[in-house]
């Protein structure tokens, strides 16, 4: 091993849209990226999107430009074989990979001690639900959560770099264990995507039209039914040891919840509903850490150009900021319901000022309606 | 029976969000209201907020105006009883209620049939995340379903007027029948708030810092494990009929699930996962209906007033109209990010105006990112 040199090249292998976007932000905090994809047609929309051409590959006549850091950014059955390669072909190089689940990365690169010594893995925990460079953007990251899981023998000097691209990106480094890691994703992230799939597979017999009776609730939960089955199985199955006690227990509640309604028993059913409220509590809100404190302010608009730049406007004139918004279309009406989330005190003022105004607003109120 | 008079006196039986919803609606329809509950406060407030001191009850002198409709907004238990009552005091008037489900209250009131001909069972397809009447607004309503049940013995002309009511709201009438109805409902609204019970209460045991680390998923699955076990407990129970083989299957499909990741069988999870997604595509959208044709376009904000309000300037400008928004910050920085769903047509128009104007404004997309 030599000593490390700071990170100026940065080799990104995989231009999906994690490989790409962390390629574009790189490039925005300054260093000089190229990107690679087996898929020849995914690299070439990569390398447009940073610009490779204005980058080091080419830059200094032919001979190839040496990276201090890889990135593996492909799927993660691909991902221990890659960083043996990049870490063997660039001898003096940092190694980290991206993918959603660490056991077995970690345990496959800790059976070569020197190529652990540079590599360290990581996970960043931002926008799974899209895919492909064209999605891809800089900011991807801002302000997201990316867990970092140095091996047993990663060098100090590797999780430094490791760090340094985390929050060039601007993401929040968390430290946690591989096993420690995939019980977590299990919990936030695979049970979720069970659940969903498992209640709309539920209701395949139920006709269009009843579906179509549905409101936000079915909407919400079932959302993440459309996601890639592909993608989805073979993560289910690599996280299994630590997917199963997740859905033991999910099914033991699921058999209390039958056996306490086939037996009518009420005093049951209420303590399944109420332990599930409890907890509700613990999971984060909106903007990924404890619900925002707003008020919510119904307005009735038509629906055309120009109502919502008045209403913005208005806010403007008494410098009331709006924290969030919902539109609603009443469909076949040529209205809308605009509700703003302000802070109480914005939402007081900004209710008086459109009242005066002559707009249709409404109280503003603690819950949304 | 008398023949039916025409409907202009109204009274609503019980002052939640419901009832006082329906009332201030109806109010500005032109009917005159009252609104009753057993409860002195929500009462006075509903009162308070259709302005019946200057409705019926006080109109004439002292004598009471006899209402042409009876609005039953009660919980479903008390239902039959309120429904007999009103029938029985108001010998000509029509009565609806507006419960949650269907089987029970119309095998009731089918046993007195002469009762039966003046009671129609509806029920709002609107509201059912929040309660109140303070949280009630006239349009509640508006565009939204709301499913109306005869019974065998119901007069043509009762239905009559429960569609007046529905259609006076702004709402959508769908016929269907008790048992269908309450089938419904188990799957498309019952079986939701179930799966997002038991995912909230399976994580039980995960610390607050671990869930802390999850993004949207599991916030949107876990949704309505917020909800009330009071008001869940007695709905899941008074639809157990209905429910019960809804979570058979839910148990089929999670067991198969169960055994194929103890076996590994990959193949097998795919095909449940991908079961799964094509169903979720006969779910209707956010809007009720199918999915709109939206293209999306993030912009990168500084958090303070009067950058929304440039943005819609901006739309308002090139004429485009904004169809949905979201906002959404970065804990601890000074930027935010706001994603506008537009027509692709005005997509691009706002793009090219807010990039010539120097925004921070990325490429339209078709999905949201």
């Amino acid at each position: 091993m030599n000593d490390s040199a700071p990170i100026h090249h940065v080799k990104v292998i995989g231009a999906g849209l994690i490989g790409t976007s962390i390629a574009l932000g790189l490039k925005s905090a300054g260093y000089v990226l190229t990107i690679e994809d087996e898929d020849i047609s995914a690299e070439e929309i990569a390398q447009d999107l940073i610009g490779q051409n204005r980058g080091f590959d080419l830059a200094e006549g032919s001979d190839e430009v040496i990276p201090e850091l890889i990135i593996i950014a492909t799927p993660i059955l691909a991902v221990p074989n890659l960083v043996r390669e990049a870490a063997e072909r660039y001898s003096a190089a940092r190694v980290i990979d991206i993918g959603g689940l660490k056991s077995d990365v970690v345990r496959e690169v800790e059976k070569f001690p020197e190529i652990a010594k540079r590599f360290c893995s990581t996970h960043p925990m931002a926008g799974r639900e899209i895919s492909g460079a064209l999605a891809a953007r800089g900011d991807l990251f801002e302000g997201r959560i990316w867990i970092y899981t140095p091996l047993s023998g990663t060098e100090s000097r590797t999780v430094d770099s490791a760090l340094e691209v985390i929050t060039a990106l601007g993401a929040i480094p968390v430290l946690r264990g591989a096993v420690e890691h995939d019980r977590i994703i299990a919990g936030i992230s695979h049970m979720p995507q069970v659940a969903s799939s498992l209640l709309s597979a539920t209701l395949k017999d139920m006709s269009v039209e009843d579906l179509g009776l549905a409101g936000t609730g079915l909407r919400d939960v079932s959302r993440l039914a459309a996601s890639n089955p592909d993608l989805w199985a073979e993560l289910l199955h690599a996280n299994r040891a630590s997917l199963l006690p997740f859905l033991e227990e999910f099914t033991n509640i699921l058999n209390d919840l039958s056996t306490s309604l086939q037996n009518d028993d009420l005093r049951k059913t209420h303590e399944i509903l109420e332990a599930a409220r409890v907890n509700h509590r613990r999971i984060p809100g909106k903007h990924g850490g404890k619900k925002r404190d707003y008020w919510y302010l119904p307005i009735i608009i038509d629906d055309r150009p120009g109502q919502l730049a008045a209403i913005f406007d208005a806010c403007n004139e008494v410098a009331a900021n709006v924290e969030d918004l919902s539109i609603e279309h009443t469909p076949g009406q040529e209205s809308g319901l605009v509700t703003l989330a302000l802070s109480k005190v914005d939402a007081m003022k900004v209710f008086d000022h459109l009242l005066n105004a002559g707009w249709k607003v409404h109280q503003p109120r603690e819950s949304i309606g």
